[in-house]
């Protein structure tokens, strides 16, 4: 493809050679001729001058080097989109292998890959266009949404209910049962708690590797509409996650917790039960909130505060030798 | 079911209409007519004003609404066994899978459900009315105690024990190697130190998702009755775990460590190897113990302080600005 | 085995009765006659007085006691080596089972074991003498070494490349997709951003359980020749592991980071995206690394300081409530 075709198709303005032959798409610091390339984060700006590639997308014209350029106001989606043109992900063609067990209640949808050793349960239903890789499992009564694709040696649960367009990476489980326990003094005795809701996931969710989900006790868990949940995430028994929110690696988030639209919890940051976090908040990673926030902004540390106020306290605990020393000084002077 | 007969079977006082008809269970906030509700978190009577709910499980009587009422001391001990009353758990049937490999050498109790590609490897030994979902693994020599059941895609490795009425959920792994290598500067090579214990789960233990049990490098991982573990948590190699411990999501216990009975670890928890924790011992979320703690009691912070202590600490960091504020104006004026 | 030939292939020294048959090994607490035990951590000398083991592996001879005593420089590598001669792993003999899926176009070498429900897609490639447990997916053109071993349950996505003598344990992903969306604020809408690259693993590297390697999105993901990483670790996109690193239980490192050699993350350690940690840095556990480390050296905190440094700010932050205290007394008096 010509650079000059792809900026139409990308929505960018074309600086330079537009004949110029794209063959496939490389990071900056490795790309090499007939490549496109990219430049989003700053950090790799001291590749420019020395990279091989052929075109790069930028959201503001380079005058430092000679080289093909696509600009647009948002180059990152330039870049993912860039990237689905040149390697379009190939799933496996429809097909039900003869080594996957599909209950006689079970409805399959058409198009459907249904890969060796899956095991679909009783009353499930499956949509259409849905991939099932090798060794999944779907419990009895749980619901697959249309253009689903779910890797390998994923649990799904019985009464899971999924919408369209979901993708759930390998490992993951959805629908084991919530921690609860209720520990009778009198009778000295532990009893579980049996957890007799379900799981809902909404349209367009992303589940990354060997995350978890609770079912709920009663009533259901929820992830919203459009949200990501990256790899070894915990979610507890009846949290409700809003829509379009990003949740990333090794966040815990304990049970029936509601987050709002639009909130990014980053790495290793963990919530506590039975609180509600507002729309449009983020929080900063290894974070640790302890109680509701209700205003949208950045938030960081544990217990979390404003972002700006936990900087303060973040560089005052970085000086408070030096602090100290002026302290001691000052009281032994006095 | 009437109320006044739940009541007797809950052994709860009644005050209200006993005749009236329970059907089903509900959260408050979204009970509908027929439903049995309950409070114990008081962050959920905002809701009692509204609710639908025919009854409700409580401690003490409730005067502002026209309800139904169990009264009990333990209402989340009475909930926890009106769920099993109304909503009990429905495993398979017995029968074993075609799709299932048994070992010629293994012995398989009465009474069992061994669900599509379970693998029961050489000289196990599963007891009676368990429960192996599809996918499940066992290894060489293992042994499952009696009604246990094991969630689909979970791995047991060999030499490893479980004792009656364990439940292990989805993906989780029991007996995978301890994270041990002995460095040579000598011959400039890394060792690896062979795991050769096994791994001992006594009866009534319950494991979440994904989380993964190391086995012990001599000697064995021991998990005591009744110790209940949360999904995604991480036990080191010769991690001895006493009884009727609640570890929750995340919580990593490092090789060797030996904790006591009545243990609460809350989730993120980082516990350091080679240490002790006595029992009766509660240590907050996210909190890091470096160092044996030898007197029961509530614990938190990195490292862990008596509670008291740690709320004390965490107070003034957050007063440092408003503090070293203070003390500047201070010392500039004198 | 007699001691004096144990003491001459561990190329020990030895002390005391060499005649003494050595049967097993055995924690130094639990030994009984004809264990031979070790003593490396100082905190397990206590045991030393009451050891019914008939030898010990140390570095320094002991007085104390009356025992065969095997002296040598580095106590821990020997008793690694020991390990192997008395309880060497037994693998299963090399065996396909008529249950693994291997597809028409995939090469296998000689002497594997392909356990039951294995799955190889397309165009993989397994070297000589591989154990596959049962369970274990395998993705299209991915390449497995010689002598690797992977436990149950375990993803392999398809473009990864595994180099000889790698051992995953169970439940582990090794190329699920990166954490990557764009964020259109023009369409309003979120793209992801395709991840096309693959992973690379080395030779001599071991995977814990349940631990997720995510593909690279352009390029790939690479853990360098030797480097040992422990359970439920998160490896994101693009990032680039070196040489005989030990990454710990819990650790999370976010996409595009460049770790050195020799570097040990304890656990549940984070570290964030677009970095680089230098080689011979050791980090302490649950610290948190925003910035690149540019020196060789031990770090520990959020952020992450030398080690030192983090000891003076940890101590004044404990003292944080006298110091208050002091500086109150001091304001009210002057």
């Amino acid at each position: 493809m010509k650079a000059k075709e792809l900026a139409q198709i990308l929505n960018c303005e074309l600086l330079g050679n537009g004949e110029i032959e794209i063959k496939g798409i490389s990071e900056i610091q490795n790309a090499e001729e007939g490549d496109l390339t990219f430049l989003t984060n700053p950090k790799y700006k001291k590749y420019l001058k020395n990279t091989k590639a052929s075109a790069i997308i930028v959201e503001k014209p380079i005058k430092e080097v000679e080289i093909t350029q696509l600009i647009c106001e948002e180059p990152y989606v330039a870049f993912a989109k860039a990237l689905s043109i040149f390697y379009p992900e190939t799933l496996p063609s429809p097909h039900v292998s003869s080594k996957a067990t599909i209950s006689s209640s079970a409805k399959i949808g058409n198009n459907c890959y249904i890969g060796d050793n899956v095991v679909i349960d009783e009353n499930a239903v499956i949509g259409n266009n849905v991939t099932l890789f090798p060794n999944v499992y779907i419990g009895k009564n749980s619901e697959i949404g249309n253009n689903c694709v779910i890797f390998p040696n994923v649990t799904i649960y019985h009464n899971v209910k999924i919408g369209d367009w979901v993708r759930i990476h390998a490992g993951s489980v959805v629908g084991s049962d919530g921690f609860g326990y209720a520990f009778s003094k009198k009778e000295r005795q532990v009893f579980k708690v049996p957890q007799t809701g379900g799981v809902v996931i909404e349209d367009f969710v992303e589940i990354g590797a060997n995350t978890t989900i609770d079912r709920g006790t009663i009533g259901n868990t929820v992830i919203g509409e459009g949200t990501k949940i990256d790899n070894l995430v915990q979610i507890g028994h009846n949290v409700k996650i809003g829509k379009y929110c990003f949740i990333v690696s090794q966040v815990g988030i304990s049970g029936s917790t509601k987050i709002g639209d639009f909130v990014t919890l980053a790495g290793k940051v963990g919530v506590a039960g039975h609180i509600e976090i507002a729309s449009n908040v983020t929080v900063g990673a290894k974070s640790g909130i302890t109680k509701s926030i209700k205003e949208p902004g950045i938030y960081a540390g544990f217990p979390v505060k404003p972002y700006k106020e936990w900087r303060k306290v973040q560089a005052l605990i970085d000086r408070l030798p030096e602090i100290y020393e002026k302290i001691k000084r000052f009281l032994s002077n006095s």
